[in-house]
């Protein structure tokens, strides 16, 4: 069969089958049992953490990578930033009626990629298939659950005034690359996703005692954390935009369609809230891996107008507004 | 606002606002902390399990439960009936853009409730919404983490010629529960879902020597899981009839419809293989707890015909087919 039906959603042989065929064989090791309601997890030594995530994104494929790669990127690094290294994960795949096997086998092989980039493994999974024209290909959810680093309690309450704001990379790249390969508007570019884990990053400032707070800028991008620093802690952020890292092909992109590359999400970016005295150390941490060659201070947070604040180029200010309408929705 | 919109996904104010308001407002307690990307578990110990499914029942409210109630009921009894005692849960919900917020209230406030019942507690969770026509409503996914109770290992290769089939009380009420709600037959009856947590049920086994292995009949129901235990060990099933309980509605909705109760699901149910020496015992069990009063033994395991074999009420058999198409999709 080329196409997913609903017998494959209906817990009989067809399903069975995919699960073993597709799921089991590119997801399979020792630790996944397929015929077990449950999963028993080797012992973990630590304290324990867990996050969830889903992944709607269309098209479930673009430059740089797909919806599966996406599902195993997406809470390992919801972990990695909360100081927790990730060890396993649940998988669910809700199917659509009619996507083609071949494109589910390769969101599934990628994601089996990824999973053994970050180093985890994928222990329970659920599949449902829901008719034809509901659903969107597929919607995948993972679960993750990791260890947190010994003593590491990061967090938005640890941040304090005069800290420094750092960005890993260059931002909206993901966004962008998405956007591009729906090919609704027209363009065409050699934008990749950023999507990638970024375990290194944050692993490589874990033991720095400045180190405040960390956070993935996906949904809602850049802007959304910043304005959730701004809320949680009721101080005031300055960022100086000249210094906020972006990839040229992906300015243009904006500019032609109006969008603000402030807002588009990343996937493979870190977000960091550093003591004064350690932010240059930070940066020259992130500088010698290969994913954060372009890490760059940004700004800082004051105790002076609790907005959040851009210093334009041109030595102009203006307040960066929250996000309301859903700018590019579908896209993580 | 009445109903979701597209932008209480995207990561902004209103998403902020729906998950304050909506979400943390039922489920919120001690451990949750809607501000972070990953949370903390308290210590836990012993020997972890975790388990995920998937909820894409169609219509999302029926009699006795709705898909919030299901969600927490699905993944504490994938885990009860492996041995573990759930303890945390993630959440993710993927909202249909136009879904009303009242129905979205009233399906976390079951899960509330549910959760509360089954002493678990929801830690992390995520929501996305998809546009109008994608998505049926709102799909939720659980994730639960659970210990396993010590010294207890249960499997399917655990099973032996001369064990029991148990089954904990009437089978389908679910199935035909959501079959009746959809209306679309122009049936109407008082048919309630026997949607419940069956932690006492398990519970109830733990410590018995003779328990060999247990599972929950949700999607292919009773039959499904018969087939699946004759496939992992490659031994034979017979089953009397007669000692399988329906509700008498659910066997006349059948008789109407056409459909055979043997696959349809249910969400409060467990069937049990034990020793053939402690099948009394087990059986005694249940019928001490309320939601066990109607248990059965219906069969054994046999080395004979590898086939799941009925025995009818008249003294003839019959071999019980595997599900192949689909009777009843979304129903769980």
């Amino acid at each position: 069969m080329s196409h997913i039906t609903l017998a494959h959603g209906n817990g009989g042989r067809l399903m069975r089958q995919l699960i073993e065929e597709v799921f089991r064989a590119e997801l399979g090791h020792s630790a996944l049992d397929t015929q077990v309601d449950a999963a028993s997890l080797p012992a973990m030594n630590g304290e324990l953490m867990m996050s969830v995530d889903s992944f709607t994104v269309n098209p479930l494929e673009f430059p740089g990578g797909n919806i599966g790669s996406l599902a195993i990127h997406g809470t390992v690094n919801d972990l990695a930033v909360s100081g927790a290294i990730p060890h396993f994960l649940s998988l669910s795949a809700i199917i659509e009626e009619g996507l083609e096997l071949a494109t589910l086998q390769r969101i599934i092989h990628s994601m089996a990629k990824a999973a053994r980039a970050a180093g985890v493994q994928i222990v329970c999974g659920d599949t449902k298939v829901v008719p034809r024209g509901e659903g969107s290909g597929v919607y995948l959810t993972t679960t993750g659950i990791g260890v947190r680093h010994k003593n590491l309690h990061l967090g938005l309450r640890q941040i304090k005034d005069g800290d420094r704001i750092l960005v890993s990379g260059p931002i909206g790249d993901h966004g962008a690359a998405v956007m591009l390969a729906r090919e609704q508007f027209g363009l065409k570019g050699d934008l990749q996703s950023d999507a990638d884990n970024v375990l290194a990053l944050c692993r490589s400032l874990y033991d720095l005692t400045g180190l405040r707070f960390m956070r993935d800028p996906t949904r809602g991008g850049l802007a959304t954390v910043l304005h959730e620093i701004q809320h949680a802690t009721g101080l005031g952020i300055r960022i100086r935009q000249a210094n906020i890292p972006i990839h040229e092909t992906v300015q243009s992109v904006c500019e032609i369609l109006g969008y603000d590359p402030l807002f588009l999400a990343c996937e493979g970016r870190v977000v960091a809230v550093v003591g004064q005295s350690q932010a240059d150390e930070a940066l020259a941490r992130w500088h010698e891996l290969e994913n954060g060659r372009e890490a760059r201070i940004i700004g800082s947070i004051t105790s002076t107008l609790p907005l959040v604040v851009l210093e334009t180029d041109l030595g102009g200010e203006r307040i960066l507004p929250e996000l309301e309408d859903d700018p590019l929705p579908r896209i993580c």
